[in-house]
């Protein structure tokens, strides 16, 4: 007998008929003789429905008020995938983040999963028990409600299976695995059948948004595990494992990530240190920078670039034009309007010719490059929103072929 | 400094303007200088629409997961008020039915306040924060979520207010307070400024639906003074204390209740004890019995009739079919059709005439009358549902005239 732990998103809830297709999935799974741990997100738009109820009321609302709303969103789909799988004559309770044992800190919007107190979940799958679990969700130290940040739900399930030792954790989706690039974007694209925590990871950070980054982080660190999976076609999905067999391919995949702005302050006084401070001010202010760029610069002064997730466009704004006036700086331009787009592959460690052969592709395709940053398995570049998606296919097909 | 209550219901806090007009409301109570706690009920249908969405799914789904799933709707409105009252600028925090402290049995979907452990309502208080709670929920000894039944959230502001030792206790709703009878209906019905708890208890339980019954008699029990009164209109409402002084009115008011069906149990054979025994069962199946009526009967056997919720019914079928079989009653016939129209009025004490001409008012409608029930301040009778209507005005006309 296994322990399985199953994540279904949003669209795979989204309406009546979508939760009985989960219960079905989940109830024969069950029925199969496996223990079961189901995570769920909202069904479909709810968080985004949420979200616009509460900018209408309040723009500026607290996370913490924010937590309190979007928490319900899972609290629904998860009771009525409960009643769903007692329609199907099935023993099975739903719990709550909180009630699951789901503790984090107090970063409402955002919080990180500190321990999964799991002694309810063991007790009601003691009591043979289908456990639906709300994912995204947690509960800090004052009692009250947290999220994980979107895409939480992923972390939730795996870090159940974690604290759990799951034998296997799937991610059920609207894609049936892994792709060498957004099939939506690209046909010729390829399905993986294995792919490596690491290449994953990356593709996960670059927007690929197959899989939240940080529950694959997670999976990493406990050797979990994880199989996408799409809940429609119930075909066989894309495992990430640790030692995965890798296809003998240069790189497993192209990935696009619009969620991301540019911030360039141009003309920063060569002194030491001016840098670091002005990335200390925005971690201050929780946030995130990727790519960054520093040129050599002319007449003492040097140019300082980075990347910020798009929704901290604001925050970043906020804390870097106080900061450039304060140090002299001449002129900050922000630049909403770009794209990330990366190639990942562990193949790449051993061939130095893989960035030069993305660059290359892009020339030939005539697309200007703004920013580039690499890593052992990947090379991400910063481009105009605009030549997002023909640098994708430009990339793909000079790595893939045109045809299969 | 007084501490005020105050409970807005779904419509009240329906949508976004009514929600900031419901802000208004509280934030000007608390720039007065007030201490203020708000009970919320869910958005207007959210309730009704989550029992869809269940009904749907599953028309047997366990209480406890129609509890998990109801109970999110309190928590979308207590936090969008939160937002609101932000919005507006005050110190607000909103706090869910567990956070609050309410301690309920595990009877799910009907369960009663065992106790408020009110030390997180009283801690932010103390921080100057407007505390909004979430209404009609609780937790039991599980750590699972309960609801109070419909219209909860009046008791759950009682509560609140008698363990907090409140000042006052506004119910604000829909209507602007209590009247002699529907006003909807009866356009000459009159507004009463104020009523004694045993008649609001009575008018409540009758179906005039302007407070909950539990919360009325809590009130009493602790004695805390309520105030129907709208929250679109803010007039002073209805105020509802135990000395009342009445305004020498006979009957205080009409009332009409739809929410009842009658079952009657032919050819009882008349040996002692079969009466009780089926109110037992009934009573196991947590069936409310409220009107009775046993004939003397012929032949050795008498009928038994009485009358249930509505929603009980199938309920009170699944006792009384069996019962009437083993005991060899002749037969059972039940009639969902019916509607018990009731006057209230602690002047019909000393005046004994009161149910005679109640009688009187709807032989001249030639209306049918099939039980009746009365009690020290109270007459009731059991009517086919299409004479309801035109049997409140008949008896509001014979009480209060036709004109004003």
């Amino acid at each position: 007998m296994s322990l399985i732990v199953q994540k279904f998103g949003g669209t795979s809830v989204a309406n009546t008929e979508r939760i009985f297709n989960v219960a079905d999935i989940v109830t024969k799974t069950y029925a199969a003789g496996n223990d079961v741990v189901v995570v769920v997100s909202a069904q479909g738009d709810t968080t985004d429905e949420f979200i616009e109820k509460a900018n209408a009321i309040n723009p500026h609302a607290s996370k913490r008020e924010m937590d309190m709303l979007l928490t319900a969103g899972e609290q629904i789909s998860a009771s009525l995938l409960a009643m769903a799988i007692e329609k199907l004559g099935y023993p099975v309770v739903s719990l709550l983040g909180w009630q699951a044992g789901f503790q984090t800190p107090s970063a409402y919007g955002s919080a990180r999963i500190k321990k999964v107190k799991a002694d309810r979940i063991q007790k009601e799958i003691d009591k043979k028990n289908i456990v639906i679990v709300t994912g995204f969700q947690g509960i800090n130290r004052y009692g009250d409600m947290t999220t994980l940040g979107r895409g939480g739900s992923d972390t939730s399930a795996v870090a159940i299976a974690a604290t759990m030792h799951a034998d296997l954790c799937q991610i059920y989706t609207d894609v049936d695995g892994v792709y060498t690039a957004d099939p939506r974007k690209v046909p010729n694209a390829k399905k993986l059948n294995v792919i490596s925590y690491d290449e994953m990871l990356e593709l996960a950070t670059l927007g690929a948004q197959v899989l939240n980054n940080r529950s694959v982080e997670m999976a990493k660190k406990y050797n979990i595990e994880l199989e996408v999976i799409s809940s429609l076609t119930r075909q066989p999905g894309t495992i990430v494992k640790e030692e995965a067999k890798m296809e003998k391919m240069l790189i497993s995949g192209v990935a696009k990530d619009n969620d991301v702005a540019r911030v360039s302050i141009i003309g920063v006084p060569d002194k030491p240190g001016l840098a670091f401070k002005i990335f200390s001010k925005l971690a201050a202010k929780k946030v995130n920078v990727d790519i960054i760029l520093q040129s050599v610069g002319r007449d003492n002064t040097k140019d300082i670039a980075f990347t910020v997730p798009q929704n901290m466009l604001e925050e970043a704004k906020s804390a870097v034009d106080e900061y450039a006036r304060v140090i002299g700086a001449q002129n900050v331009v922000y630049d909403p309007d770009v794209c990330k787009v990366s190639i990942v592959g562990a193949g790449m460690e051993t061939h130095p010719g893989v960035a030069a052969e993305m660059f290359e592709a892009l020339f030939e395709a005539n697309i200007n490059i703004q920013m580039i940053s690499t890593s052992e398995i990947k090379v991400s570049v910063l481009l105009a929103r605009e030549d997002a998606d023909s640098a994708v296919t430009a990339i793909h097909n000079k790595f893939f072929g045109t045809n299969d």
